[in-house]
């Protein structure tokens, strides 16, 4: 918004601030020293305590158990998710209490050892995979996993950074609750990594990400302290929030150890439609029709024929919902907290206003739980799908809701004219304005594509994405995957406010370096 | 939770790192530096230009309109909304856009000279009134004053920061929308505020403080470059979010410009009721019977009985709903977005049940919109009422909703009997678990009392909050009043990050200096 002239900054001032080189100067405040930035300890030559020293005394002050150096039992964790990152440490750490992650970080502080923290490895852009050159220690918090409390009637859960997603579900269930967030990998995400990712999934539309269920964050500072945000107060203005910094910094600020968690009243019914439509801008039309009608939509996934085609291909025992053709489709789910409302008569009556008027081709509504799993496996399995079809790569984006209808169609016309061959399409969450906008490789693409083509499709993608005012990462975080474009796309005042958090709260720069922060 | 040995602390350490005397060492963290500390300018013999010929520039820069020197203009905002604290600065600049205000931060950050932003001065921690040395400048907002955007479809709205809550809840209602927050200044309170100390309110139950109705921020950094977090962007997970770490943030890290603010349906019906019951225990009682039996619940008021004989006698036109003597009472407001819910039918058959069970001892709806506001205006008139019988002092606290009642009885006891001859009482948000703990003074209390023994009582209240696990500051924020509690309270660790948070982002200490932070 506003261009400063750099124009009368004095040389002898940027020659004083010119010995600190890590942070660059803001160019909007060059008059005047930022911060001086400490060296960081253990990349300057500074005594960098050997790693076999430094696990001798993690095994002395936390006995053998919680500090892993078997390569077999560190190797499954060293490479991320998506299979495309390859890291390397000397050990794994297994804390099973707070006060055992404390303990480990004041260590780490003192001898100046990187600690890289790591949930479930199920994250989407390498943010839990440590540098492959071994500098620093795998810290793992799966045996940090229980469940402290779970309240119905404060509809409060406290869970452990270890916690699978899928074991607060079922917890929250038998308290006749619900925590809501839900995605893919949740039978092997955990609440650590949901946290410090903000991730968001399939049901952000009526109940938003992370960011909107967390009640308060407990978690180990670089220093060793803990912060603890668990009192569970509704209301509490004394300076900054530190929870919500610690909510997708993606392990760079502390360790999340637990965390405070809303639950909603349990489901008492639900109905699963598939309709069919002419483009994505009749279904954000669906979904503004539904949602002045009704608040039970809680999902609505887009999903273009292409996709639906492969999934058909590849995934066995699948069939498409609808007989007829349709460029488009869309996953509807409504729910309903009370028995009162029959929410499957309720969506049948609302899709059939919607056909009358024209906005939808075509619609069916489950008949039966197993029905609605089916629908729903059809959008779960499209990232399998395509994986088996070939390469193809994968951008997590978001534009104004408004705006994404004609983003998808624009940006896959734009994509498809620069790289002759290729496919690209989007899917996903519509009503939050975020899609997986996802490239497939034309079939005789070279086995380097990802490296070679991809990152020049990746940048022209999130060039696009960033002239529409949107978010190259819209819901699975920075890592390491998009720092470089991070760096690249960010306002320079937004890289340098990160990277003066960064500093201020890890001098020493051993929280999960080389992620996030450009 | 951890109790760190601070005794092998090296005196060689100790020493190195004594030479930065502003920021206490963290305790946990006292082998290593944690940032070392830039003198702010304008306090350590620096060059600081003149107000005068800073005034100078400015008048240049912008125009007369923006530079308001005549003292009799600047009075009325020199005094914070309670009275207590007394400023004095030697201009108040009024720009006009995010540009004007970019400009006047980039030149204050050129010459160290600081400032303190202000909206509608309505805060109850001062945090908006300037030193009284007349050290800086005030920073008034007013006129920025512009509904930029307002989207019944998209339900956002974006106000500029010196949007009046009133205009914005006019605005929201000729859309056929609501802004749902709202208080007892919202006549004069403005969205830059509100935002900057995150405000509660009456209908934080149901929808939250600001923090969860703000989208996103605009705000114009330290450094003079702006933050524009406007995009209406549902998911993005590029970094640390600014906009959470603004909001709450009191004008300490930037100045907030203009605010993304989601919207709700209209109301189309609202009850209003009024219940007599034996003790808070039994109100919280009555909120969760309502809770689990219906999701229209927006409003839920404690009032002790004391403070309604208060109000009875202070303020004219009042007169108790109910006819028969009860301890305690609630105000109850049931809404309903749509017209198909009789909402006072409702509300009436739960309060009837509610009696049957023995929760309530008697309750009675309002019978018209006038009754409904005649109920409102016992709630909102109990501080005007208790500053007409005496002196009084107000703490704004909370502690986890369930043991509310209990802390209410406790507190009230133990504060009567270690001073005695004042009235404590607590009324207010108890669904928020924050309530306005009130202590009287005694009829015949001198008139310095609030600075003798009113400074003892406080104190007194927050080591009782403080061992509850609650908060001292629960929805009116920190500002210059309760800095030296926080300081004095909150763990070293926590002080410490908020030190280092400031320091990283304001290095200069330009960002109304002296609030906030400890």
């Amino acid at each position: 918004m506003l261009t400063h002239n750099d124009g009368n900054v004095r040389d002898a001032e940027r020659l004083r601030y010119s010995q600190y080189p890590r942070y660059p100067r803001n160019p909007h405040y060059s008059h005047i020293p930022i911060f001086p930035v400490i060296p960081i300890i253990h990349k300057n030559g500074h005594t960098l305590m050997p790693p076999q020293e430094f696990l001798k005394i993690l095994t002395a002050t936390l006995g053998a158990r919680a500090v892993v150096t078997d390569p077999a039992e560190i190797e499954p964790w060293m490479t991320d998710w998506r299979g495309r990152v390859h890291g390397a440490a000397p050990a794994m750490l297994a804390p099973a209490s707070t006060e055992e992650v404390a303990e480990i970080v004041r260590l780490a502080a003192e001898h100046g050892v990187p600690l890289v923290p790591q949930g479930g490895n199920t994250g989407m852009a390498a943010g839990a995979t440590p540098p492959a050159d071994g500098s620093a220690i795998l810290l793992s918090m799966r045996r940090m996993n229980r469940i402290r409390s779970l309240s119905a009637e404060n509809r409060l859960a406290v869970a452990e950074a270890g916690v699978v997603l899928a074991t607060l579900h079922d917890g929250a269930h038998e308290a006749g609750m619900r925590f809501p967030l839900t995605l893919g990998a949740r039978g092997s995400c955990t609440i650590g990594g949901l946290t410090s990712t903000n991730a968001g999934g399939t049901q952000v539309l009526k109940f938003g990400t992370m960011r909107s269920l967390v009640a308060g964050v407990e978690a180990v500072l670089p220093d060793g302290s803990v912060h603890n945000g668990l009192s569970g107060l509704k209301k509490d203005n004394r300076g900054y929030s530190l929870d919500q910094l610690l909510i997708g910094a993606e392990g760079t600020l502390g360790v999340v150890t637990a965390v405070a968690l809303r639950l909603v009243p349990a489901i008492a019914a639900r109905a699963v439609a598939w309709a069919g439509l002419e483009s994505p801008a009749r279904a954000l039309d669906l979904l503004r029709f539904l949602e002045a009608r009704t608040d039970s939509i809680e999902g609505f996934e887009l999903v273009p024929q292409d996709s639906l085609e492969l999934v058909l291909k590849h995934i066995p025992n699948t069939r498409a919902p609808l007989s007829g053709d349709h460029k488009w489709h869309v996953l509807v789910e409504a729910t309903a907290a009370g028995p009162e409302t029959d929410v499957a008569a309720e969506l049948e009556r609302l899709l059939g206003a919607a056909l009358q008027q024209g906005i939808i081709g075509d619609a069916v509504i489950a008949s039966s739980e197993a029905q609605a799993e089916a629908f729903w496996k059809l959008r779960d399995s499209i990232s399998e799908a395509e994986r088996a079809e070939g390469q193809t790569l994968a951008h997590d984006i978001s534009v104004a809701v408004a705006d994404m209808p004609q983003f998808i169609s624009d940006a896959a016309v734009k994509v498809e004219q620069a790289f002759p061959g290729v496919v690209a399409s989007g899917f996903g969450h519509l009503g939050d304005g975020n899609i997986h906008f996802h490239v497939r490789a034309a079939g005789h693409a070279a086995p380097d594509w990802y490296e070679s083509e991809g990152k020049a499709i990746t940048r022209f993608v999130d060039d696009l994405v960033t002239a529409a005012g949107g978010s190259i990462s819209a819901e699975h975080g920075i890592g390491q995957l998009k720092r470089d474009e991070l760096a690249r796309l960010a306002p320079p005042a937004r890289i340098h406010a990160l990277r003066a958090i960064k500093h201020a709260l890890d001098p020493l720069g051993i929280m999960n370096p080389g992620k996030l922060v450009p």
